[in-house]
Protein backbone atom coordinates (compact mmCIF):
# COMPACT_ATOMS: atom_id res chain seq x y z
CA UNK A 1 0.00 0.00 0.00
CA UNK A 2 2.60 2.30 1.31
CA UNK A 3 4.42 1.85 -2.38
CA UNK A 4 1.72 3.15 -4.03
CA UNK A 5 1.80 6.68 -2.39
CA UNK A 6 3.51 9.48 -1.21
CA UNK A 7 6.11 7.79 0.40
CA UNK A 8 9.79 7.04 -0.19
CA UNK A 9 8.97 3.64 -0.12
CA UNK A 10 7.63 4.07 -3.69
CA UNK A 11 10.45 4.05 -5.97
CA UNK A 12 8.17 6.47 -8.27
CA UNK A 13 7.85 8.96 -5.63
CA UNK A 14 11.18 8.57 -4.83
CA UNK A 15 12.25 9.29 -8.12
CA UNK A 16 10.18 12.36 -8.64
CA UNK A 17 11.18 13.70 -5.11
CA UNK A 18 14.62 13.21 -6.42
CA UNK A 19 13.90 15.48 -9.58
CA UNK A 20 11.90 18.01 -7.97
CA UNK A 21 14.81 18.80 -5.77
CA UNK A 22 17.57 18.95 -8.60
CA UNK A 23 15.18 21.16 -10.45
CA UNK A 24 14.75 23.71 -7.41
CA UNK A 25 18.66 23.16 -6.99
CA UNK A 26 19.07 24.18 -10.25
CA UNK A 27 16.28 27.46 -9.84
CA UNK A 28 18.41 28.40 -6.69
CA UNK A 29 21.58 28.46 -9.11
CA UNK A 30 19.91 30.93 -11.12
CA UNK A 31 19.07 32.87 -8.17
CA UNK A 32 23.25 32.36 -8.00
CA UNK A 33 23.77 33.39 -11.15
CA UNK A 34 22.04 36.74 -10.65
CA UNK A 35 23.95 37.51 -7.40
CA UNK A 36 26.92 36.94 -9.42
CA UNK A 37 26.37 39.66 -12.66
CA UNK A 38 24.82 42.00 -9.99
CA UNK A 39 28.13 41.78 -7.95
CA UNK A 40 30.51 41.15 -10.73
CA UNK A 41 29.30 44.27 -12.90
CA UNK A 42 27.83 46.61 -9.97
CA UNK A 43 24.41 46.50 -10.86
CA UNK A 44 22.05 46.61 -8.00
CA UNK A 45 18.27 47.64 -7.85
CA UNK A 46 18.23 49.65 -4.43
CA UNK A 47 19.79 52.69 -3.04
CA UNK A 48 20.57 50.76 0.05
CA UNK A 49 22.47 48.25 -1.54
CA UNK A 50 24.52 50.55 -4.21
CA UNK A 51 25.12 52.19 -0.80
CA UNK A 52 27.24 49.60 0.80
CA UNK A 53 29.32 49.08 -2.04
CA UNK A 54 30.64 52.47 -1.40
CA UNK A 55 31.34 53.63 -4.91
CA UNK A 56 31.20 57.08 -5.56
CA UNK A 57 28.76 58.25 -7.68
CA UNK A 58 26.98 54.64 -8.07
CA UNK A 59 23.40 54.53 -8.61
CA UNK A 60 20.64 52.03 -8.61
CA UNK A 61 20.53 50.49 -12.46
CA UNK A 62 17.24 48.26 -13.61
CA UNK A 63 18.15 48.21 -16.99
CA UNK A 64 22.27 46.55 -17.26
CA UNK A 65 21.56 43.68 -20.24
CA UNK A 66 23.37 40.88 -18.26
CA UNK A 67 21.69 41.02 -14.86
CA UNK A 68 17.86 41.78 -16.87
CA UNK A 69 18.51 38.14 -19.14
CA UNK A 70 19.45 36.39 -15.88
CA UNK A 71 16.54 38.01 -14.45
CA UNK A 72 14.22 37.08 -17.41
CA UNK A 73 15.63 33.55 -17.45
CA UNK A 74 15.13 33.55 -13.44
CA UNK A 75 11.03 34.68 -13.95
CA UNK A 76 10.59 31.65 -16.87
CA UNK A 77 11.68 29.62 -14.08
CA UNK A 78 8.80 30.45 -12.00
CA UNK A 79 6.45 30.45 -15.09
CA UNK A 80 7.36 26.61 -15.48
CA UNK A 81 8.99 24.90 -12.10
CA UNK A 82 6.36 25.18 -9.35
CA UNK A 83 3.74 23.81 -12.17
CA UNK A 84 5.62 20.78 -12.84
CA UNK A 85 6.64 20.17 -8.57
CA UNK A 86 3.07 20.46 -8.37
CA UNK A 87 1.57 18.69 -11.13
CA UNK A 88 4.61 15.87 -10.86
CA UNK A 89 3.05 14.99 -7.11
CA UNK A 90 -0.39 14.61 -8.55
CA UNK A 91 0.91 12.43 -11.15
CA UNK A 92 2.76 10.02 -9.43
CA UNK A 93 -0.71 9.35 -7.48
CA UNK A 94 -2.51 9.07 -10.73
CA UNK A 95 -0.33 5.52 -10.88
CA UNK A 96 1.46 6.04 -14.19
CA UNK A 97 3.37 3.28 -15.77
CA UNK A 98 6.88 4.17 -14.09
CA UNK A 99 8.75 3.84 -17.26
CA UNK A 100 6.80 6.53 -18.92
CA UNK A 101 6.72 8.32 -15.67
CA UNK A 102 10.25 8.11 -14.85
CA UNK A 103 10.88 9.92 -18.51
CA UNK A 104 8.50 12.71 -17.76
CA UNK A 105 11.05 13.56 -14.78
CA UNK A 106 13.77 12.96 -16.64
CA UNK A 107 12.78 15.47 -19.60
CA UNK A 108 11.81 17.85 -17.86
CA UNK A 109 14.75 18.74 -15.75
CA UNK A 110 17.18 18.21 -19.04
CA UNK A 111 14.87 20.32 -20.63
CA UNK A 112 14.75 23.11 -17.62
CA UNK A 113 19.09 22.74 -17.75
CA UNK A 114 19.56 23.29 -21.27
CA UNK A 115 17.01 26.39 -21.38
CA UNK A 116 18.97 27.82 -18.83
CA UNK A 117 22.29 27.37 -19.88
CA UNK A 118 21.20 28.26 -23.89
CA UNK A 119 19.70 31.56 -22.09
CA UNK A 120 22.76 32.17 -20.44
CA UNK A 121 24.54 31.50 -23.24
CA UNK A 122 22.62 33.52 -26.02
CA UNK A 123 22.36 30.81 -28.06
CA UNK A 124 18.72 29.76 -30.39
CA UNK A 125 17.03 27.61 -30.86
CA UNK A 126 18.63 25.63 -28.27
CA UNK A 127 16.52 27.45 -26.02
CA UNK A 128 13.11 27.65 -27.33
CA UNK A 129 13.48 23.86 -27.51
CA UNK A 130 14.29 23.60 -24.03
CA UNK A 131 10.74 25.78 -22.81
CA UNK A 132 8.77 23.67 -25.06
CA UNK A 133 10.11 20.22 -23.97
CA UNK A 134 9.84 21.33 -20.52
CA UNK A 135 6.46 22.96 -21.20
CA UNK A 136 4.84 19.76 -23.18
CA UNK A 137 5.69 17.30 -20.28
CA UNK A 138 3.98 19.33 -17.63
CA UNK A 139 1.22 19.72 -20.05
CA UNK A 140 1.27 16.45 -20.47
CA UNK A 141 1.04 15.20 -16.97
CA UNK A 142 -1.46 18.06 -16.04
CA UNK A 143 -3.93 16.51 -18.79
CA UNK A 144 -3.37 12.90 -17.05
CA UNK A 145 -4.19 14.45 -13.75
CA UNK A 146 -7.16 16.35 -14.99
CA UNK A 147 -8.53 12.96 -16.77
CA UNK A 148 -7.65 11.08 -13.08
CA UNK A 149 -9.71 13.68 -11.32
CA UNK A 150 -13.04 14.44 -11.19
CA UNK A 151 -14.90 18.42 -11.37
CA UNK B 1 -8.55 5.24 5.11
CA UNK B 2 -7.30 5.85 2.02
CA UNK B 3 -10.11 7.83 1.35
CA UNK B 4 -9.09 10.31 3.99
CA UNK B 5 -5.56 11.13 2.78
CA UNK B 6 -3.86 11.92 -0.62
CA UNK B 7 -5.12 9.40 -3.14
CA UNK B 8 -7.61 9.60 -6.17
CA UNK B 9 -9.71 7.24 -3.80
CA UNK B 10 -10.33 10.27 -1.86
CA UNK B 11 -13.37 12.38 -4.02
CA UNK B 12 -12.13 15.49 -2.49
CA UNK B 13 -8.34 14.88 -3.50
CA UNK B 14 -9.38 13.95 -7.11
CA UNK B 15 -11.74 17.08 -6.98
CA UNK B 16 -8.47 18.68 -6.10
CA UNK B 17 -6.44 17.25 -8.43
CA UNK B 18 -8.27 18.18 -11.56
CA UNK B 19 -9.42 21.83 -10.58
CA UNK B 20 -5.09 22.36 -9.69
CA UNK B 21 -4.23 20.82 -12.98
CA UNK B 22 -7.20 22.88 -14.93
CA UNK B 23 -5.84 26.02 -12.87
CA UNK B 24 -2.25 24.90 -14.49
CA UNK B 25 -3.24 24.87 -17.97
CA UNK B 26 -4.79 27.94 -17.67
CA UNK B 27 -1.60 29.70 -16.82
CA UNK B 28 -0.13 27.86 -19.88
CA UNK B 29 -2.67 29.58 -21.79
CA UNK B 30 -1.03 32.57 -20.98
CA UNK B 31 2.19 31.33 -21.76
CA UNK B 32 0.71 31.01 -24.82
CA UNK B 33 -1.05 34.03 -25.21
CA UNK B 34 2.57 36.05 -24.39
CA UNK B 35 3.96 33.82 -27.09
CA UNK B 36 0.99 34.80 -29.51
CA UNK B 37 1.62 38.12 -28.93
CA UNK B 38 5.88 38.19 -29.15
CA UNK B 39 5.28 36.05 -32.38
CA UNK B 40 2.47 38.44 -34.06
CA UNK B 41 3.59 41.80 -32.80
CA UNK B 42 7.24 40.45 -33.34
CA UNK B 43 8.45 42.24 -29.96
CA UNK B 44 11.36 40.10 -28.25
CA UNK B 45 13.26 40.43 -25.49
CA UNK B 46 16.60 39.16 -26.51
CA UNK B 47 18.77 40.09 -29.28
CA UNK B 48 19.25 36.22 -29.90
CA UNK B 49 15.38 35.75 -30.62
CA UNK B 50 15.09 39.04 -32.53
CA UNK B 51 17.93 38.17 -35.32
CA UNK B 52 16.13 34.50 -35.73
CA UNK B 53 13.15 36.40 -37.12
CA UNK B 54 15.23 37.92 -40.16
CA UNK B 55 13.69 41.47 -39.84
CA UNK B 56 16.28 44.07 -40.98
CA UNK B 57 16.59 46.57 -38.28
CA UNK B 58 14.16 44.98 -35.45
CA UNK B 59 15.34 45.61 -31.91
CA UNK B 60 14.61 44.11 -28.68
CA UNK B 61 12.14 45.70 -27.22
CA UNK B 62 10.78 45.95 -23.43
CA UNK B 63 7.93 48.35 -23.60
CA UNK B 64 5.33 46.69 -25.56
CA UNK B 65 1.99 47.62 -24.14
CA UNK B 66 -0.13 44.41 -25.42
CA UNK B 67 2.98 42.03 -24.43
CA UNK B 68 3.54 43.86 -21.12
CA UNK B 69 0.19 43.77 -20.57
CA UNK B 70 0.20 39.57 -20.82
CA UNK B 71 3.56 39.16 -18.53
CA UNK B 72 1.70 41.61 -16.18
CA UNK B 73 -1.00 39.09 -16.13
CA UNK B 74 0.97 36.48 -15.85
CA UNK B 75 3.04 37.93 -12.80
CA UNK B 76 -0.18 37.91 -10.78
CA UNK B 77 -0.92 33.87 -11.97
CA UNK B 78 2.51 33.29 -10.54
CA UNK B 79 1.51 35.31 -7.34
CA UNK B 80 -1.79 33.92 -6.53
CA UNK B 81 -1.51 30.05 -8.15
CA UNK B 82 1.45 28.58 -6.81
CA UNK B 83 0.17 29.55 -3.58
CA UNK B 84 -3.18 28.37 -4.31
CA UNK B 85 -1.83 24.27 -5.21
CA UNK B 86 0.45 24.65 -2.33
CA UNK B 87 -2.74 25.29 0.19
CA UNK B 88 -5.52 22.95 -1.52
CA UNK B 89 -3.27 20.28 -0.66
CA UNK B 90 -3.01 20.85 3.03
CA UNK B 91 -6.68 22.23 3.09
CA UNK B 92 -7.50 18.34 1.64
CA UNK B 93 -6.09 16.71 4.57
CA UNK B 94 -7.67 18.90 7.51
CA UNK B 95 -10.79 17.14 6.74
CA UNK B 96 -12.74 20.04 5.48
CA UNK B 97 -16.80 19.73 4.52
CA UNK B 98 -16.55 18.54 1.16
CA UNK B 99 -18.97 20.88 -0.23
CA UNK B 100 -17.38 23.90 1.23
CA UNK B 101 -14.07 22.52 0.04
CA UNK B 102 -15.62 21.76 -3.72
CA UNK B 103 -16.79 25.46 -3.88
CA UNK B 104 -13.11 26.57 -2.44
CA UNK B 105 -11.55 24.83 -5.71
CA UNK B 106 -14.40 26.42 -8.44
CA UNK B 107 -14.79 29.49 -6.64
CA UNK B 108 -10.78 29.89 -7.24
CA UNK B 109 -10.52 28.16 -10.46
CA UNK B 110 -13.52 29.97 -12.01
CA UNK B 111 -12.02 33.82 -10.10
CA UNK B 112 -8.92 32.93 -12.04
CA UNK B 113 -10.08 32.79 -15.31
CA UNK B 114 -12.26 35.76 -14.76
CA UNK B 115 -9.02 37.84 -14.01
CA UNK B 116 -7.08 36.32 -17.19
CA UNK B 117 -10.04 37.22 -19.78
CA UNK B 118 -10.67 40.75 -18.02
CA UNK B 119 -7.05 41.39 -18.06
CA UNK B 120 -6.52 40.56 -21.62
CA UNK B 121 -9.47 42.41 -22.56
CA UNK B 122 -8.66 45.27 -20.21
CA UNK B 123 -11.89 45.82 -18.59
CA UNK B 124 -12.68 46.47 -14.80
CA UNK B 125 -14.11 45.90 -12.19
CA UNK B 126 -14.49 42.19 -13.39
CA UNK B 127 -10.16 41.81 -13.22
CA UNK B 128 -10.45 43.33 -9.63
CA UNK B 129 -13.69 41.20 -8.64
CA UNK B 130 -11.57 37.79 -10.38
CA UNK B 131 -8.22 38.76 -8.61
CA UNK B 132 -10.33 39.64 -4.97
CA UNK B 133 -12.09 36.61 -5.17
CA UNK B 134 -9.34 34.21 -5.61
CA UNK B 135 -7.03 35.85 -3.08
CA UNK B 136 -10.05 35.45 -0.25
CA UNK B 137 -10.75 32.01 -1.37
CA UNK B 138 -7.06 31.31 -0.78
CA UNK B 139 -6.97 33.16 2.73
CA UNK B 140 -9.89 31.05 3.64
CA UNK B 141 -7.80 27.62 3.30
CA UNK B 142 -4.49 29.04 4.56
CA UNK B 143 -6.69 29.91 7.65
CA UNK B 144 -8.17 26.65 8.35
CA UNK B 145 -4.92 24.55 7.54
CA UNK B 146 -3.16 27.38 10.25
CA UNK B 147 -5.68 26.03 12.59
CA UNK B 148 -5.58 22.79 11.90
CA UNK B 149 -1.55 22.57 12.04
CA UNK B 150 0.29 22.98 15.00
CA UNK B 151 3.44 25.88 15.72
CA UNK C 1 1.75 4.46 10.16
CA UNK C 2 -0.37 7.86 9.15
CA UNK C 3 1.85 9.78 12.03
CA UNK C 4 4.96 9.07 9.57
CA UNK C 5 3.04 11.03 6.66
CA UNK C 6 1.22 13.23 5.00
CA UNK C 7 -1.66 13.73 8.10
CA UNK C 8 -2.32 16.01 10.90
CA UNK C 9 -1.48 13.24 13.10
CA UNK C 10 2.26 13.22 12.36
CA UNK C 11 3.31 16.24 14.44
CA UNK C 12 5.81 17.09 11.77
CA UNK C 13 3.80 17.19 9.15
CA UNK C 14 1.38 19.41 11.34
CA UNK C 15 4.30 22.09 11.90
CA UNK C 16 5.15 22.01 8.10
CA UNK C 17 1.17 22.85 7.32
CA UNK C 18 1.19 25.54 10.21
CA UNK C 19 4.61 26.88 8.31
CA UNK C 20 3.62 26.31 5.05
CA UNK C 21 0.40 28.82 5.75
CA UNK C 22 2.13 31.45 7.75
CA UNK C 23 4.84 31.91 5.08
CA UNK C 24 1.93 32.38 2.59
CA UNK C 25 -0.26 34.48 4.90
CA UNK C 26 2.71 36.30 4.82
CA UNK C 27 3.38 36.63 1.09
CA UNK C 28 -0.11 38.27 0.81
CA UNK C 29 0.67 40.79 3.18
CA UNK C 30 3.03 41.73 0.47
CA UNK C 31 0.14 41.70 -1.85
CA UNK C 32 -1.32 44.17 0.23
CA UNK C 33 1.32 46.34 0.47
CA UNK C 34 1.70 46.58 -3.14
CA UNK C 35 -2.18 47.27 -2.94
CA UNK C 36 -1.90 49.77 -0.13
CA UNK C 37 1.23 51.86 -2.34
CA UNK C 38 -0.90 51.60 -5.28
CA UNK C 39 -3.96 52.82 -4.07
CA UNK C 40 -1.98 55.64 -1.19
CA UNK C 41 0.35 57.11 -4.27
CA UNK C 42 -2.32 56.88 -7.27
CA UNK C 43 -0.05 54.51 -9.33
CA UNK C 44 -1.53 51.94 -11.68
CA UNK C 45 -0.41 49.65 -14.49
CA UNK C 46 -2.73 49.84 -16.70
CA UNK C 47 -4.99 52.19 -18.65
CA UNK C 48 -8.03 51.14 -17.33
CA UNK C 49 -6.92 51.08 -13.63
CA UNK C 50 -6.34 54.81 -14.03
CA UNK C 51 -9.87 55.47 -15.73
CA UNK C 52 -11.38 54.29 -12.73
CA UNK C 53 -9.69 56.60 -10.41
CA UNK C 54 -11.60 59.41 -11.85
CA UNK C 55 -8.01 61.34 -11.70
CA UNK C 56 -7.58 63.73 -14.63
CA UNK C 57 -4.58 63.54 -16.17
CA UNK C 58 -3.82 60.63 -14.26
CA UNK C 59 -0.91 58.14 -16.99
CA UNK C 60 0.25 54.35 -16.11
CA UNK C 61 3.13 54.72 -14.50
CA UNK C 62 5.61 51.68 -14.48
CA UNK C 63 8.49 53.39 -12.50
CA UNK C 64 7.25 54.79 -9.32
CA UNK C 65 10.06 54.15 -6.43
CA UNK C 66 8.03 52.68 -3.88
CA UNK C 67 5.97 50.29 -6.12
CA UNK C 68 8.75 49.01 -7.81
CA UNK C 69 10.23 48.04 -4.28
CA UNK C 70 7.59 46.08 -2.91
CA UNK C 71 6.79 44.24 -6.62
CA UNK C 72 10.73 43.35 -6.20
CA UNK C 73 10.44 42.44 -2.80
CA UNK C 74 7.16 40.07 -3.98
CA UNK C 75 9.21 38.86 -6.85
CA UNK C 76 11.69 37.75 -4.16
CA UNK C 77 9.23 36.11 -2.68
CA UNK C 78 7.79 33.82 -5.66
CA UNK C 79 11.67 32.71 -6.02
CA UNK C 80 11.85 31.11 -2.62
CA UNK C 81 8.64 30.27 -1.21
CA UNK C 82 7.11 27.94 -3.56
CA UNK C 83 10.17 26.42 -3.92
CA UNK C 84 10.02 26.01 0.30
CA UNK C 85 6.73 24.82 0.21
CA UNK C 86 7.36 21.84 -2.14
CA UNK C 87 10.81 21.22 -0.72
CA UNK C 88 9.57 21.18 3.28
CA UNK C 89 6.56 18.87 1.47
CA UNK C 90 8.56 16.15 0.96
CA UNK C 91 11.13 16.71 3.16
CA UNK C 92 8.65 15.40 6.26
CA UNK C 93 8.44 12.00 3.98
CA UNK C 94 12.17 11.51 4.69
CA UNK C 95 11.55 11.02 8.55
CA UNK C 96 14.12 14.08 9.58
CA UNK C 97 14.98 14.31 13.09
CA UNK C 98 11.78 16.45 14.49
CA UNK C 99 13.53 19.12 16.15
CA UNK C 100 15.64 19.75 13.23
CA UNK C 101 13.15 19.81 10.77
CA UNK C 102 11.11 22.27 12.86
CA UNK C 103 14.13 24.76 13.30
CA UNK C 104 14.45 24.46 9.24
CA UNK C 105 10.36 25.21 9.44
CA UNK C 106 11.21 28.22 11.94
CA UNK C 107 14.42 29.65 10.53
CA UNK C 108 12.42 29.87 6.98
CA UNK C 109 9.66 31.53 8.15
CA UNK C 110 11.46 33.77 10.62
CA UNK C 111 14.00 34.78 7.61
CA UNK C 112 11.15 35.45 4.98
CA UNK C 113 9.61 38.07 7.64
CA UNK C 114 13.27 39.62 8.50
CA UNK C 115 13.45 39.77 4.56
CA UNK C 116 10.27 41.50 3.80
CA UNK C 117 10.23 43.89 6.67
CA UNK C 118 13.58 44.97 5.86
CA UNK C 119 13.15 45.13 2.28
CA UNK C 120 10.23 47.64 3.14
CA UNK C 121 12.62 49.40 5.62
CA UNK C 122 15.44 49.53 3.01
CA UNK C 123 17.94 48.34 5.85
CA UNK C 124 20.34 46.38 4.94
CA UNK C 125 22.77 43.96 5.70
CA UNK C 126 19.28 42.52 7.44
CA UNK C 127 17.30 42.01 4.55
CA UNK C 128 20.45 40.26 2.76
CA UNK C 129 20.59 38.09 6.07
CA UNK C 130 16.97 37.27 5.96
CA UNK C 131 17.43 36.43 2.52
CA UNK C 132 20.15 34.18 2.63
CA UNK C 133 19.24 32.57 5.73
CA UNK C 134 15.97 31.19 3.93
CA UNK C 135 17.42 30.23 0.91
CA UNK C 136 20.37 28.28 2.87
CA UNK C 137 17.68 26.51 4.76
CA UNK C 138 15.27 25.33 1.55
CA UNK C 139 18.85 24.02 0.27
CA UNK C 140 19.66 22.30 2.92
CA UNK C 141 16.10 20.44 2.79
CA UNK C 142 16.66 20.07 -0.97
CA UNK C 143 20.00 17.92 -0.19
CA UNK C 144 18.35 15.88 1.87
CA UNK C 145 15.42 15.24 -0.03
CA UNK C 146 17.48 14.54 -2.85
CA UNK C 147 19.58 12.07 -1.02
CA UNK C 148 16.44 10.01 0.07
CA UNK C 149 15.52 9.87 -3.48
CA UNK C 150 16.61 8.28 -6.69
CA UNK C 151 17.57 9.19 -9.95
Amino acid sequence: MASAGLSFGNPLFAAYAAYASLVILKMFFVTGATAYFRYSRGVFANPEDVKRRLKKGAVPRLDHPEVERVRRLHLNDLENIPAFLAVGLLYVLTGPSPGVALWHFRVFTAARCLHTLSYLAAVQPWRALGFGAGLLTTISMAVQVLMAGTL
